[in-house]
């Protein structure tokens, strides 16, 4: 999988309105990745994907990432359970991002580590914007998991 | 503006699970932004914020952005007329990602510099996944202005 190579990118009218997928790594060899619920549209998790874990997500459909803090490819569920079947592989007008929508399953049906659905569980609260010291935000979720019971401590 | 500075980030469950927005921005001073049609949830684009437009956007309710090709903040329709109208701002569990819900107004109801409402315009297309040489892409919208003539050359 390592030696996978997508496509040289070519002119800007090709980039943004052609047909071959030619995504842009930037200089840490990753691209930007949104992943959204299938059925829903809510927006689950953001990640980064290196030129395998991209390649690995296409071939397996199965959401495949890179992991910065771990500094390894990682496979969403892969310790959890949590995995993402992904149902389309969307990219943006300069190729520079990519966009899965997924089915996330897993007993819970949650993709944040929290035990959230959503990593976006919250929201800055109404009429806080406007303390420029310190905007508050408001929980809009609850955890469908128990973090400490799913990722076990080795 | 440019002298707004969010607090300082702590602990990590104050970052996680508290309720000040702490948001962490890169070695270049940016933090990712995913935005998104708050009525259908369809991912409209994907852009950077500095400190300076993520406060921007919190007072104005107009998002905006970080050009890092213009190398400028970037007031959202500045120039096409399509400006956002913020209706939430979320961040995600470790806040270093915003997510930005919007009303896209103007007179197409676009968010792309294309044309297209959206910049995920095209997907992979199916069964072009295997083809590890070159997996080819699918348009699945139409565009709903012509950038020519929205963005006159200067």
């Amino acid at each position: 999988m390592s030696s996978f190579v997508f496509p040289a990118r070519t002119t800007t009218a090709e980039v943004e309105l052609g047909t071959n997928l030619q995504p842009k790594f930037g200089p840490d060899g990753l691209i930007p990745c949104i992943t959204q619920d299938a059925a829903t549209g809510e927006v689950l998790m953001f990640a980064f994907m290196n030129a395998e874990s991209l390649a690995l997500t296409l071939q397996t459909r199965k959401a495949s990432y890179w992991s910065r803090s771990r500094n390894k490819l990682w496979v969403k569920g892969e310790e959890s359970g949590n995995v993402q079947v992904v149902k389309d592989v969307f990219t943006d007008c300069d190729q520079d991002v990519i966009l899965l929508k997924v089915e996330q399953t897993g007993s819970a049906g949650a993709a944040c580590h929290n035990g959230y659905k959503s990593c976006f569980y919250r929201k800055v609260a109404d009429g806080s914007a406007n303390e420029r010291a310190s905007p508050k935000l408001a929980f809009v979720a609850k955890p469908l998991f128990d973090p400490a019971t799913v990722y076990k401590k080795k």
